[in-house]
């Protein structure tokens, strides 16, 4: 069974999931769950994984390896419009595992640094890869979903994309909290909606389309490159960019945090890429998507 | 490098985490953290990881997984005498995994049944065991923790221990939310500490005297037993019991919902066991602890 399919089938079954928990805002399906709690807070729940020999290997430092647990989940809040408030980290180490503590003092060191302290987490021996679990938990007082672009909406993106793990950004960026908070404040409700860009600029888009129910148009030309050897084509197919990709009023575009890309349309729900011509290209099947193991 | 070690070190490092996160009521070394939101909400938080060959096998039905998996970390809510409202599980698969959608599935229904509805996750594969890690937030009007055994206070348990894996009860316990819920409410501020006995009966209770400072004696003919031919010694040294292990005001005896198994008094913190003469018993090495890897 493959990633994807694993994930619609949940995001399917747990669709009414605010109709009967009335205090669930967002369910699965978005970078984070919007809650409210009994006293009226909206808080953002996002927690994120990192498997050793697919998100980074046993030669990544310690250090290394803490940061980018933390900062993926922090970019899941960030694209929620959340600011960060707590940490849990929960990690199962293997018997080989020689720098448990380095790691453990890693990840409380990353908590703070991300305004995110780090108040429990769980440990367990494992006869397999490091596993490292991270939930954050952040406030927002206007959640921003993947859902609410409209036909007219500018495409933005905060940052360059491509080549993340060849040039090592994917251990060492910063999650746009900063930016995702400027925007909110900003921009208030023309902020229509925004998404983390860890699976390639394009499957993300498409992912921003389709729950929002618009045709978005970019154009390869104004996307940022991070390596400008690495073809564009190439580049927006790419993982692990982690900049925040969101859609504006288009009388906004000045107070954008970012680059703009293109435009939502009416239209068949997916992402099209332009060249300078305005043709649509052919990418290559981009994307990240694993093989879960065989489902009968 | 013991997991005891490690656990030890984070505790040490995160000791004044209050201190300069105000809003942080509870950090690492208590089943849950406990944090205050904004508006003023007091939210338990709780994570625990299940990992294949550790805590289930592959045999071990999809449903029964996902069940232990929340019920586990709901035991640790309950154990802050906090109420479920959220989960966060996520998933790192092998790519032996069969049963992925049915585990999906499993952990959405426990969510429901648990009243924990699940909002999000993350799914991941791996090359090593199936992990599965829940995270657990709650609210509770009255945070209960492992610190406030007072000399003199009865010692309580809410239901019998050992033999948890033979007997399969490892798979099947209902958290002791509703028994949890009703002690904060019936005793108040003479509810003084509680504890999930997870690690086994003794090793639990010491923690709980260290964590207050007291002498916790248990007379070992009280604590009641799951199966009657396992010796006491043994029995109280098992793990995976999961019920509630908790100090009380000595005349509020009638209204704990559990048995009297002993009672704190001044002097050495840790645990002694009484036999029917009040004699120490000494113990076999009891309770758990992992080798996380060789620390140089």
């Amino acid at each position: 069974m493959r990633e994807s399919e694993l994930l619609e089938h949940i995001y399917a079954r747990t669709a009414g999931l605010g109709r009967t928990h009335p205090d669930v805002i967002v369910g699965p399906g978005d970078d984070a769950a919007i809650v409210r709690t009994p006293a009226g807070d909206l808080l953002a729940l996002g927690v994120d994984q990192l498997v050793e020999g697919r998100h980074f290997t046993a030669q990544t430092p310690p250090e290394l390896v803490a940061r980018k647990a933390l900062a993926r989940s922090l970019s899941d809040l960030a694209a929620m419009g959340a600011d960060p408030c707590w940490a849990l980290a929960t990690c199962a180490v293997p018997p080989t595992c020689q720098h448990a503590r380095e790691l453990a003092d890693a990840i409380h060191h990353w908590g703070e640094r991300f305004a995110c302290p780090v108040v429990g987490g769980d440990l367990s021996a494992t006869s397999g890869p490091l596993v490292l679990t991270t939930t954050t938990i952040g406030r927002t007082s206007r959640p921003v979903t993947r859902a609410g672009v409209r036909p007219d909406d500018l495409i933005c993106i905060t940052g360059p994309v491509g080549d993340s793990l060849a040039t090592g950004h994917h251990l060492t960026f910063t999650p746009r909290l900063r930016e995702s908070r400027e925007m909110v404040d900003r921009l208030g409700s023309d902020l229509h909606a925004m998404i983390d860009v860890s699976d390639g600029l394009v499957q993300d888009a498409r992912r921003l389309a389709q729950a929002s129910g618009v045709r978005i148009e970019i154009e390869l030309e104004r996307v940022p490159l991070r390596t400008p050897t690495r073809p564009a084509p190439r580049a927006i197919c790419d993982g692990e960019d982690y900049e925040l990709l969101f859609a504006i009023q288009p009388d906004r575009a000045q107070e954008a945090l970012g680059t703009v890309i293109g435009r939502a349309t009416a239209g068949e729900p997916t992402c099209a890429v332009l060249d300078a011509q305005g043709k649509e290209l052919t990418l290559p099947t981009g994307g990240y998507d694993h093989d879960l193991g065989a489902q009968e």
